[in-house]
């Protein structure tokens, strides 16, 4: 995968993935992109399973990353299957993966999954956004990893005479195919 | 619409917005914020109708626009209904809405109305990327205004002790509410 740009980019840790929203309406947010699963071209987030996202994603489990760097002026978006491991998972590797990925989080981080249910009517007890610091090593119940497994890259380079774009796909055999297209 | 932080900001004239991609595919891309179609709370953009978005959203006309502004800490998601303004538009106060917008663009985004097909294999014709400037008023008949009607703003502020989250809704009388909810 042509990921070099992305892992080795400073700048926006975020990036834009949309799967189904309501049925037959697409949504849409912003997550931090928490690096590759390791040896794998598989982007790596994390979410809360009692978030509508969690839903949408096992209602329709593709997914595209859209990520603009304006330093470079550059525009990818990244397209493909998405998993959600949760912590009834029954992949071991995945299971470890999800614990890894909490254990990497900051306190404050972790903290958010044991805020009341988002979405919801906003709490009016205070206090319920000081819960105590929950364990660093076991993920709660509700804290998902999930993972962006990309078939189609799509590269927008705005800097240049004229403006670059390239397509990269993954076919079946696993190999990287590039296409200079029209921007 | 409770858009005035959005209008009044100085930082991001993009968006990423995803309008349907393949069938059961959404698809996503960062496209730049043109402010608001005069006298309502439609969004406007402008896209060419030989991409693929113009065919995309005709089969699927609802759209999340997400906006994070790095400053502020702030996100906004705007949901709303998608209308496509092509040259054969039989409206005529979007007819003239379609060539306002093309005539605020500079010359460098209306040249690109003259560019090869998007998203074809690469003209080799290094010229097909140099054709001359098209007229400044009238624009090509593959320009095309895109509005977005919002009757849901999901606004996230990152920065407070703890986040804060509201729900704006638009109802059929065209009221908006405001609901805080859990971040």
């Amino acid at each position: 995968m042509p990921s070099t740009s992305i892992a080795a980019c400073p700048i926006p840790a975020t990036c834009n993935w949309q799967p189904f929203g309501l049925p037959r309406r697409p949504a849409n947010r912003t997550v931090v992109f928490r690096g590759f699963l390791e040896d794998t071209d598989q982007l790596k987030f994390v979410i809360d399973s009692r978030s509508e996202k969690a839903e949408q994603i096992e209602h329709q489990p593709w997914g595209e990353a859209c990520w603009y760097f304006p330093n470079t002026r550059e525009q990818f978006r990244i397209a493909g299957y998405l998993t959600l491991v949760r912590s009834s998972s029954a992949d071991s590797e995945r299971e470890i993966a999800r614990q890894k990925s909490w254990q990497e989080l900051s306190d404050a981080a972790r903290v958010q999954f044991a805020w009341p249910h988002p979405g919801e009517t906003r709490a009016e007890d205070a206090g319920a956004f000081s819960p105590p610091p929950p364990d660093a090593v076991s993920p709660l119940p509700n804290f998902c990893l999930l993972l962006l497994d990309p078939v189609q890259v799509d590269r927008l380079e705005l800097r240049g005479e004229p403006q670059n774009r390239w397509l990269y796909r993954r076919d079946s055999s696993q190999s990287w195919s590039t296409l200079a297209i029209n921007p």
